[in-house]
C-alpha cells in the first residue's frame, strides 16, 4: 500500500510502497483510512523535535489523527466489525494497568502512539486496537471528523474538566481561538451556560468564535487584560482555558483569573512562572491537560453527531501530502488539512 | 396595606387591611411586591393540609413565590439597597448553623417560610431577610420571574444535581412537563448536552417540552415504558427526574431507569416501593430533591436573564385573587398565575 | 482434578473428577486455588434460587470467592505471571464496553460470574481472566483473603462510596455487624474520621465491631432507634450503611437517617417502601450498592496488606465441603469458612 | 485592658492599656482570650512586610490565632452564649457575598482579619463575630488549641482537599514537617489510608512525623529525590503537599510527583516555575491553598477533641510576649508559643 514516511529529520516526507498491516494479535483492528489530519506536531516531528522522545526508527509512517472504516479485526474483538465507520483514538493502551482500569487510559503505563512512535495514518491502512476505535454516527464521514481524534479531543478533554466547576453566571475565558480553541468554544457552549469570553490576536478567529457561541470576543492587541477585567466586574474569570501557552499568554492569563479560579494549561511553549505567594493568597489552581480518554472521544463523537461541534476542513488527496504540509506551514489552511487516500 | 389572608381552613381567602411590615432587625429587608405566584400548595393550605405542620396562627397572609423591589433595609444589610429589583428565596435562614455555613441553607436548623408559617406575599409588602433576596437583571420584571422563586427553583435544583452525572450521549428522562417540568427541560438544555426524553399524559405539555428543547416527547397513554426503552436501546435512561411522583409514575419510572442510574424524586404523592434486591442488583439510586438553595436561585436568575429559562404567566390584579385560585383549581391557567398588587 | 459440583437443586453438592481448565484465549488465566470462601449465596444456589437467573447447566463447579497462585496465562497477559499470588475478582468482564472503559466494570455489558454461571473455585484450578486477578502482598496468604473477593469487596465498595461524603464530626451508622459489616467497620475506620455507630441484634457481633474501631455499639432489642437518635443529638446519622435489608431494618434505618442523609442499601430481602413526601421534605437519598470494581479490590488488598482490614476464617480441606456448608447453615462458623484444596 | 501592640515597624511590640472592646453590632462576639498563638507572621508584621497590604493604622493590637471564652454577644447571636469555650476563625466574614453563601467564606468579598488589619488577640479581650467562633469540646483548653486557628487550619484545609483524591495504595508526600506539616501528617492519617512520606531537612522533625503516623520519613540531605522515587516504585507520589515552598522545595517536589498528580502549594517564598510542556505531558496540577473555611475549623476541632490531632505548645504569660517572640525568632520554641493573659 501507499504510505507517507519520515525518512530523515530535516528532510521532506516521502511516499513509499509498504506492506499492508495485518492482524496478528487478538485485539488488533485494521482501519482503512478515510481521512488523516495534518497537524502542527507533524511539522515538529520532521524538524526532529520528537526524535529522542519517541525513539522511533526511520523510516516510519506519520499521521496521528485518523478515521476510516474497519477493514479487519482480531479474534477477540467484539466492539466493532468489518465495515464500521470509526474514528481512531490516538493511543493504543494496554487495558490492564491501573490507569486503564480506572478509565484514565491516557496515562496507560505502556501505550503506543501510532504516527509518533509506530506506523501512523498517512497511508491506506492503519493498524490499531479494539480499545482505540470508536464507532461514529451514520451522519458523519471519516474525513470530516479525523482531526477531532487528537486536536479536538484535547480541546474537549479540557472543556469537560473545566465544565465541572462552571455554574450559570461563571465566566470562562478561552485564550486562543484557533484549531483547538474553536472546538473548545463549541464544546463549552454545549455543556454549560457559562459566559464565554474568547481572546485571540487574530480578529477573524475571534469573529468565528463569537459566531460559534462565545458571548464576548476580545482581540488581543495590548489591552486584553483590562478589557477582560472590565467584562468580569474587575474580578477575572472563574476559569481560564489557555490553548496558547506561549508568547506571554500565561502571564496575561493569570492576571485575568479570579480568586479561587482554575487555570487550564493546554497550549505549551513557555513556563508557568508564578510566585507561590500569589498562588496561595488567591488560592488559584493550575490544571494540566493532555489528550482526552477513550470515553472523552466517545462523548465528542456524540457532540459531533448532534451537530454541536463542527470542524472546518480542507481535503487533500494523499499524494498531495507535501502541499498540505506546506500550506499548514505557511498559514494557508482554513480550518484543518485532511489527507484522503 | 392590602393583604390576602387565610382566615380559616375550608374557607375562602379574604382581603384585609393590615399594617405594613417594618424593619426591626439588622438583616431585615422589606420588599414591595411586584408579583406573587399562585401555587397549588396555596390550595392545599386552604384545605388545611399544612395546618398542623406549619403551626401558623390564623389569620395570616399567604403567598410564597415573591418578587418585587427593595423598599427598606436593616442596618446591617449590604447586598441590596432601596429600589433594587429582587426575587425572594422562599426561606429565611439563620446563616449560622452548619447547613447554612456549608452553602446548604435549605437545611437550615431554624428557618422561616413566609406564606407558609409567617406572613407571605399576597400583599403590597413582604418582610424577609438580606439572606433571601437576589437582585435580578434589569431586563427581568418581578411579575415575570416570581413563580421561579419556588416551583422554578425546585426544578432547577434537581436539574443542577442531575446534570453533574450527565455526559454527552446520556439520556435524561423527565416525567411530567407541567409547571416544574417545563422549567426543568429548559434548564437541562442550558447546562448539558444530554438527550432529553419527556413523558407526560398531556399531549400539549409534551409538545411544549419539545419546543423548549426536549429531544423526544412521549405521550403517556399506556405504552410509555416500551417506548422509552426503545428510545434508549432497551437499557433505560441514565437519569430520571420525576416531577410527578404519583399515579404510578414511580413504578413506571424505575422500569425506564438504566443500571447504575439516578432516580430524582421531586414530585410526591405515592411511595417509592422497590425491592432492595432490585436496588442492589442494578445499583440504582433514589435522590431526594427539595427546593433549591440561595445560590441555586442566583444561578436560575442568570439563566432567566440569558433568556435560557422562560416562564409563561398570566397576571391578575391582587384584588382578583379568588379568580386566580379558581382558575388554577379548574385547570384554566396557562402557565402560572401571578398576583400583581 | 477434583471439583465440588452442583448436581441438582435440592441435592447435596458432590465431589467429581473433572478435566483441569486450560488456556484457550489470549487473556485467560488459570489459578491454582489456595482458598475458596463458603458463602451464604452457595446455600441459596443449592436451594435453586439462582437457577433461572444464572441459566447455568448442571453439573457445574460452585465457588465465587477465590484466591490462589497463577498457574498458566494466555499469550496477551502482562499483568501477572506464573507463580504470582492473586485474589480473583468475582466477575470476568469484557474490557470494551462503556462501563468497562469508565472503570465501572461491575456493570460490564457481557460479564461472566464463575461459581454462579460458569465453573467456580471449589476445585483445584479455576479459569478466569487477566482482567480479574489482583496480585496480593507477600505477607498475605490466599486462604486468608479469599473471602474478601466478594463479601469483603461488597462491603468495601459501599464504604468507599459512603466515605466521600463523611467529614470529621459526621456519624455513620452501620446496620449489621456480621460478615460484611465487620469488614465495613474496619474499612470505614481506615479511610474516615467519622463517628461509627454499629447496630446489630447479636451482642457478640456488636462487641466485635467496637473492638475493630466502631465508636458506639448498639444491641438492637427494640430500643435501637431512640438510642441512635440520642447518640446523634436527635438528628440521626449523616450516612447509614445497611448490610441487613430485611426484617424491618430499612424502616428503622430511615428513622435514624438525618436530613440530607445517604442511605446505602447493601443487604437485601425486603422493600424500600417510603413516602415520596418524606424523601423530598428531608431530601434523603437511597444509594444502591453492588459488588466492588476491580480497582476497589486492588484498594481492599492494600488495606489487607496494611493490616487495616482483617478477616476471621476457619479452614476446611476441600474434601470436607459438606461440613463447611453444614456448619455455615447451622451458624457454627466463626468468621468465614474457607475450603482449601 | 492590657494589649500588646505594634507601635512602629522595625520596633519592638509594646504592652499598653486600652479600652475593652464592646458589643456594637448584632453579630458581635467578645472573647476573653485564653491563649493566643505566636506565629512567624507576627515577626513579618513587625518587619513591616504587611504594612502596605494590610493598610492598618498604628498602634494596633497584634495576634491572629485566638481561643478563649465568650464574654459578651450581640443581639442576633444564637450559636454561642456567654461562657462558651471557643476557638476563633481568623477571618470576620460578611455572610452575604457569593463566596460566603457557597460555604467558601475564606474568599469573602469584604472580610476583616483581626491581628492583621484590625485589633487582634494579644490582649485580654478580642472582638470578633458570631460567624467566626466555633465551640470546642469540654476536653479541650483554649491555650492548647489556639494555634490551630490559623497554622493548623491551613494544614487541615490542604489535607482535606488532597484527601478527596487519595485512595488506599496512593502515596502522599509531605514536604516540611514543622508547625503546619506535623498537623498535616496527623490529619492525613485520620482521614485516609494513603501511604505518607515525609521529607524535611531536620531529622528531629522527620522523627516526630513518623511517630505521628507517617509511613516513611526522609531526611532531605541531597538524596531526597531518588529516595522518594525509590519509595514510590520510580513513579513519584500521587499527591505532594508542600508546606515549605522555598529553598528549591518546589523544583524537587515536582520531580517527585507522579503523572496526573496533584501538587498542593501551601508554603511560599519562591516561584512555581515549570515548563508548560511538562505540565501537559504529565497532566499534573498545582493546587493553591489558603487558610481553611469555618466548616474546616469545625472539622479540625472534631479531630482535636477525638485526640487525632495534637499540638505541642509552650505557654508564656502575656507579659512575657517579648520572650516568646525572641524564642521563636531564635528557633528555641518547641512546638508553638502561646501567650496566656
Amino acid at each position: 500500500m501507499k504510505a507517507v514516511q519520515v525518512v530523515g529529520y530535516g528532510q521532506n516526507l516521502e511516499m513509499a510502497e509498504v506492506p499492508e498491516p495485518s492482524v496478528t494479535g487478538p485485539y488488533d483492528v485494521i482501519v482503512k483510512i478515510g481521512g488523516a489530519g495534518v497537524c502542527r506536531t507533524d511539522l515538529h516531528i520532521l524538524e526532529g523535535q520528537w526524535a529522542e522522545k519517541s525513539g522511533v526508527t526511520l523510516p516510519y509512517t506519520i499521521g496521528h489523527e485518523n478515521a476510516g472504516w474497519v477493514h479487519a479485526v482480531g479474534s477477540a474483538v467484539t466492539n466493532v466489525a468489518e465495515g464500521d465507520k470509526v474514528i481512531v483514538h490516538p493511543l493504543i493502551t494496554c487495558g490492564l494497568c491501573r490507569a486503564c482500569r480506572s478509565g484514565d487510559d491516557v496515562h496507560c503505563a505502556q501505550s503506543l502512539f501510532p504516527g509518533i512512535d509506530t506506523a501512523g495514518g498517512y497511508a491506506e491502512y492503519l493498524k490499531t486496537s479494539a480499545r482505540s476505535v470508536v464507532r461514529i454516527d451514520d451522519s458523519l464521514e471519516p474525513a470530516d471528523v479525523a482531526a477531532l481524534a487528537d486536536a479536538g479531543l484535547t480541546a474537549y478533554h479540557a472543556v469537560a474538566k473545566a465544565a465541572r466547576k462552571l455554574r450559570p453566571g461563571d465566566r470562562c475565558m478561552i485564550i486562543g481561538a484557533g484549531g483547538l480553541g474553536h472546538i473548545g468554544v463549541q464544546a463549552l457552549r454545549a455543556v454549560t451556560a457559562a459566559e464565554i469570553i474568547v481572546v485571540d490576536r487574530n480578529p477573524d478567529a475571534v469573529e468565528l468564535a463569537v459566531s460559534l457561541g462565545a458571548d464576548h470576543g476580545v482581540v488581543a492587541a495590548g489591552e486584553q487584560v483590562p478589557r477582560v477585567l472590565e467584562l468580569t466586574g474587575g474580578q477575572g474569570a472563574e476559569v481560564v482555558i489557555d490553548f496558547v501557552g506561549e508568547g506571554g499568554a500565561t502571564r496575561d492569563g493569570v492576571r485575568m483569573l479570579r480568586r479561587a479560579g482554575d487555570y487550564h494549561v493546554v497550549g505549551y511553549g513557555e513556563n508557568i512562572d508564578v510566585p507561590t505567594i500569589d498562588i496561595i493568597s488567591t488560592e488559584i489552581n493550575f490544571i494540566g491537560n493532555l489528550v482526552g480518554s477513550y470515553t472523552d472521544l466517545c462523548e465528542l463523537m456524540v457532540l459531533a453527531a448532534q451537530g454541536r461541534v463542527r470542524l472546518h476542513t480542507t481535503a487533500y488527496p494523499l499524494e498531495r501530502f507535501q502541499d498540505a504540509l506546506d500550506d499548514l506551514d505557511a498559514g494557508r489552511v482554513r480550518g484543518r488539512a485532511i489527507l484522503v487516500p
